[in-house]
């Protein structure tokens, strides 16, 4: 989508407030010059249950990360007037959501039986919220800074998955860093028997939406 | 799916009858070790006209891919008995379908174009047909070989695309070796909203159904 914009866009300092290396995959995808910034928000501050519905959560989640990013960054470059301020700062947060319930990552190996046990033979959804922060849109230093927040839903259906099957996908330790114990990108990938949406918003983001989106600021020269 | 019998799998020679790089990652994706062997089937020798459906032409493709690379190899062996005959042989064959016609690779820039245009802003399918081929069932020498095929169905859903922005795809040279004119792991990803089905199957080899194919194989002592 970003082909016709590349000039404009190889022109912006653009920061990925995720050290997830799937998002990174796919930011580089689409052709994006990026820095990343690991931010140090906490989610665990956040009250999962004073949400309306987790694309509301997944969107809060990821402006959070992404204004701790922004701020820290701002932070540093008062009084380094040579320091060029972000064009563009990029948040992100996926959960795995079963019967209107949020799965994170598992605490366990045990926690992670669970989970795939309660995902195995039906259908479950994932939400990525992305927030895209504008310091200063128009470059204007007098603007106020822009967030941008939306989510996407996409529809996951597994196959039936043995106590055998689970067990020796958890020694792999694939799980254990990853939202409702599975990756669809690794060795679990087979167990989907297939989805309804936007594959890569499984993966951790969703490519379409957000290029739409950037495509939307760069029309309205916002950025 | 696999990861119970990787002790059996792991003393399989497999061969895959395709140069396609997304397959090979698939199939490595799922823990199988493999050769490649391209087919030297020609494809164009096939009447498509005289199919009933498009899943029936991709099975009957991929059968003939592997049926090629099958004789051969087994030619080869004839006289050297250390030679170990394939277990298994897989062949694959990948169309895109808009309004019943099948869409092949684009003759040139300008084909590509038209059919770019003609996939933007609705929907189409992508079939993938897999045919697994079984020199010696059971190990026996004297048994028939087993020929099972299947296919796969994924509808994808296109974004709305400018002409500007075929032109610009166009001009990365992406779409000339792809079936449809596009390949959904590039930076033709953005322009799909959604899929409907297995991804990887649009990717050209529907992971979840191989491996469950496969499975029964091992589990009815085939393979």
């Amino acid at each position: 989508m970003l082909f016709p914009y590349m000039g404009r866009v190889a022109q912006l300092r653009v920061v990925l407030a995720s050290g997830s290396p799937r998002r990174r995959e796919i930011l580089a995808n689409l052709g994006l010059n990026f820095e990343v910034a690991v931010s140090n928000f906490d989610e665990r501050t956040m009250d999962k249950a004073a949400f309306p519905s987790p694309a509301e959560y997944v969107k809060a989640n990821a402006t959070n990360k992404a204004m701790e990013v922004a701020l820290r960054l701002l932070a540093n470059s008062v009084g380094h007037p040579e320091v060029q301020i972000p064009h563009l700062l990029i948040g992100s947060d996926t959960v795995v959501v079963l019967d209107g319930k949020i799965l994170e990552k598992p605490l366990d190996e045990s926690d992670a039986h669970k989970m795939l046990s309660s995902l195995s033979g039906r259908a479950h959804d994932v939400f990525t919220g992305v927030s895209l922060i504008v310091p200063r849109p128009r470059g204007d230093s007098n603007a106020e800074p822009l967030v941008r927040a939306f989510a996407e839903r996409t529809e996951v259906q597994f196959a039936t998955l043995s106590s055998d099957l689970i067990h020796a996908y958890i020694a792999t330790g694939d799980p254990m860093d990853k939202a409702g114990a599975y990756g669809i990108q690794g060795a679990a990938g087979s167990f989907v028997r297939g989805v309804n949406g936007d594959y890569f918003n499984v993966m951790g983001f969703p490519q379409h939406r957000f290029a739409a989106e950037l495509v939307s600021l760069l029309e309205d020269k916002i950025l």
